[in-house]
């Protein structure tokens, strides 16, 4: 079954954090977002080349984590079938007014309980002339600033269940499977999903402490391999924690920096793009535990903290 | 109205050679293409991430210039729908056996005369032990050799009228038109159109002597924009002449360098990926005489071979 | 007759600008150079990996042009060495305190007029807490701000008689040719120089006014040639003239960006360092006029203003 | 005190294999050098911007391991002030016949017993026309083929005592000490030594089995650090075992790619030439246990068997 395409792209993501300011001054200075605007006590970011308002929410809170993940309708038709669709699984929460510059959205959530909302309706970004680009085919200027990062690319959950929420994005949501982790017992220990060309835009791997809701990271795109290792270069000369990295992944084969921002989100720097999924029948790449034991692209075996670091925190489980 | 999605990439081109060999050396040596078969008299390349047969079909033939466009549907459904829209055009052919590797495949040309295959049933390519690649979501290994393009990108032919094969592409096959030339007399002399998240998969310029059918360029994708500044390295080391770059489009974005085969067709080299067009309700992005008057990005003038080369060459124009 | 090594490199540059306020912006904020004090009315700055106090220095004056060059001694010994020879040409000016951080400098020209300090004691550049790298070899934080040039590169004078000021390099100061633009007629347009295993410190190219002492550009080097692109990509959204370029030159290869300080001054992104002059015995590369008119590297023809704008400008001259 | 440059740079190297034929493979395969003759049962190859005839001289043994070690000098002079000095330390050999190319050569060894030979005379490479470059200030065309490098970087001996090692190579050559791993009881375990304005041309690090004369391994150096990234994906898909990296060296600030060559000699690729070492007056850089402990640049942990890999294997010694 090809992918259902009614779901335009993943639009914008909410952090939570209780150091709002350290987290701004970090997306801000290190990642080179801009500030677009407050709702609430919320701060709102967002990359050069979003062409939407908003590309991160940024919320005060007591911990760190993941809140709403905000989808795009491909139209207006498409909203209301998706709609129907998640009604349907008993998920859905119901009609909202929407973030800053975005129509009316429905809530729902993952089986897993992360909060997701979708909808059509979106004013597009137009730059003051402080922010003005030079060519009009771009949002916004190219920042100068940190790793100038161009847009949101992916979320990557931490789930009690992958396969779950995988058939969910794939079943509810139209997404198609691009790769996995299958495990030699047949469980599956990750997924990864798309709405698009890219070759994943929503990433769910098992949570080994089986508490439901957490976030693996989030992830910025840039725009080639070279950039990747900059952004290493000022993490380590601006006091950004880099986990692990740079390397390429495997899966997907994606050029990775792993930092953590001031709140300990886990945030990904990569080079999405360059590699394009365009096959309407790809079928899922599943590695198996042997494939993974190999290690990365290149040959980094996997650091211990990427499978026990989540947020928020889970209380008795190192991190 | 957002894109149908019945297309759901351009899946290979087939160029036309006076010097076969000549250019099937510039299109292994140089782009780093491999062969992969023969049929009749041409001569089959892929580029080791394209996951069909085929990316590049060769024909020996008395002139340069461009042969069938093959898009693959995104579904037999959506084969369907594409046939009997184009039936209903009236620039149906019919429908033939494909290419190696692809199957049934409906005939038709665009209203300029190009002409065009479009099939669903495709045959993913496996690459035998001597090609095999070290990551299993790949279908070829990294060529390690000349520019090592990693997949077909565009098209780029020349038209009679912009406009009405634009209208084509959008009414008849689904295509998203995301950025023009619009002259001052309101005609369109440039029209980028495309299938995927890519800004552009088919693009029509005005062919200035008013021929029909001809071939402005084809482009293969880099990774990166420093892939485009080694190309040209080779390029001059190699003896493949270059007509203009590297340097960056304006329209699109892509850092381009533009050579020319030994048959005399126009190849780009660019980057494109790093900009994907996400927005389902994304409005052509329109360029005004004045504004091409500024050159390309970071100020070139175009080239003039750029308005008057085409393949193949007319009699009595200078190309 | 090897190099003698008794000058260790260029140093540091004085240019002068009637719109300090601006310069100072344009160095700190595009360039992303750091100011380090003040001296008398002029600001100095530095880059992030030179390890003296100060890369340029910026002086109000009521024109641009370049001040003092500033050289640095291999030794006490090597500076009593030079110090010699440039009193017995007749061309020195007598010792004066040196600039911050610098000790005993003994002033002098070159024949064409422009000032030039040489000196051996340095007091090498300790950054304070916020500036301070990750890593111990490193003079200070990569700024992570604008171009991030890495340190001063070279320096490019206008001459009227080129011939003149490259003897004067080679055989009072130890330089070396390393190439050099020799005219049908048989003089020579432009001399490149060297002091260390780049292949340029100092270059002199004809000043076609026929006016003496003026600057054609200076230049700052960067990692790699996608650190220019991305020069490029700041430049046109932050309101910064770009000349020429990207593009990569003939003569020594660099891949360069050209841009203009607000005062007017030529301002050269380079790649220096790739590309080293190891052989003691390198004679130098002549390019002839037919070699020049194939233009650069990879064919861009250069611009006509850069034969033309040099500074200050010369009334009724157009640049 | 200065370094003295009689010494102009590392000119060429010998390694030992007992598989003649892959590691030629291996060199113009993978690395991209060309074969430029035979002599004996020898192999002479050469790297495309090396302007002498010979990069590096393979030659059949019974073990891995590293030859000669050949460096010009810097005039004749300059051989004859070394080659007293040699002779002083008791260290000398004696003059030969160069290898092809290179006028008399003394030899003599280190204090650890490795091979080193020292001359002025040398016959400039001049490109056959099928390996012509564009432009002339190159000595052969740029390969397109495999990793690309550009010339000879380095070599990393192993050595019984680094600091005795060390002594010689800046007292007896006129070398400069760049950066030191200076233990917690004082003696040094890594000592990296420059004749140029790179970082390092020769690097001794202590052999853990107390053996002398063995090899730590020999660099190749690209312009840029994406080169490396992509050294490593030409490694995979081509069957070249990858030990660590791609990484960046916190000493040297070097990216990095270490991969063994079939005889099991170690080779780095690295992009020396960004960061250079201008001043005359540099003191070394001494690194403790401590902030070794760190890791590399951007936090990876040194790979154990980069402290048991040497060439050739010692018997009972896991490498």
């Amino acid at each position: 079954m090809p992918p259902l395409h009614d779901v335009a792209h993943l639009a914008h993501l909410e952090l939570r954090t209780p150091v709002l300011e350290e987290s701004v001054a970090f997306f801000t200075d290190y990642l080179g977002l801009t500030v677009n605007g407050t709702v609430g006590d919320s701060v709102l970011l967002r990359a050069f080349d979003d062409y939407e308002q908003t590309t991160l929410k940024l919320t005060p809170h007591a911990t760190s984590g993941i809140g709403r993940t905000s989808l795009r309708a491909a139209s207006p038709e498409a909203l209301d079938r998706r709609v129907a669709a998640i009604e349907a699984t008993g998920h859905g929460l119901g009609w909202v007014d929407g973030d800053p510059g975005t129509g009316p959205t429905y809530l729902f959530t993952d089986p897993d309980g992360h909060e997701v909302g979708i909808y059509y309706e979106s004013e597009w970004y137009r730059a003051p002339a402080e922010l003005a680009p030079s060519l009009k085919n771009q949002a916004q200027a190219y920042p100068g600033r940190g790793v100038c990062v161009r847009r949101l690319d992916h979320v990557n959950y931490l789930g009690v269940e992958v396969e779950t929420n995988r058939d969910y994005l794939r079943d509810t949501l139209g997404a198609m499977v691009t790769e996995q982790i299958v495990l030699d017992d047949g469980s599956v220990a990750g997924s990864w999903t798309t709405f698009t060309n890219k070759g994943y835009d929503a990433v769910y791997t098992r949570d080994r402490t089986g508490t439901a809701g957490r976030l693996h990271h989030i992830a910025f795109a840039v725009d080639s391999r070279a950039d990747i290792l900059r952004a290493a270069d000022i993490a380590i000369d601006h006091g950004v924690f880099i986990e692990t990295g740079p390397h390429k992944h495997a899966i997907q084969q994606t050029v990775f920096l792993y930092v953590y921002e001031p709140a300990g989100n886990r945030i990904e720097l990569c080079n999405a793009g360059a590699r394009l999924v365009l096959a309407p029948d790809w079928e899922p790449v599943d590695w198996t535990e042997a494939e993974r034991a190999k290690g990365q692209a290149w040959g980094l075996q996997t650091i211990a903290s990427f499978h026990t670091h989540g947020t928020p925190p889970v209380e008795g489980v190192a991190s």
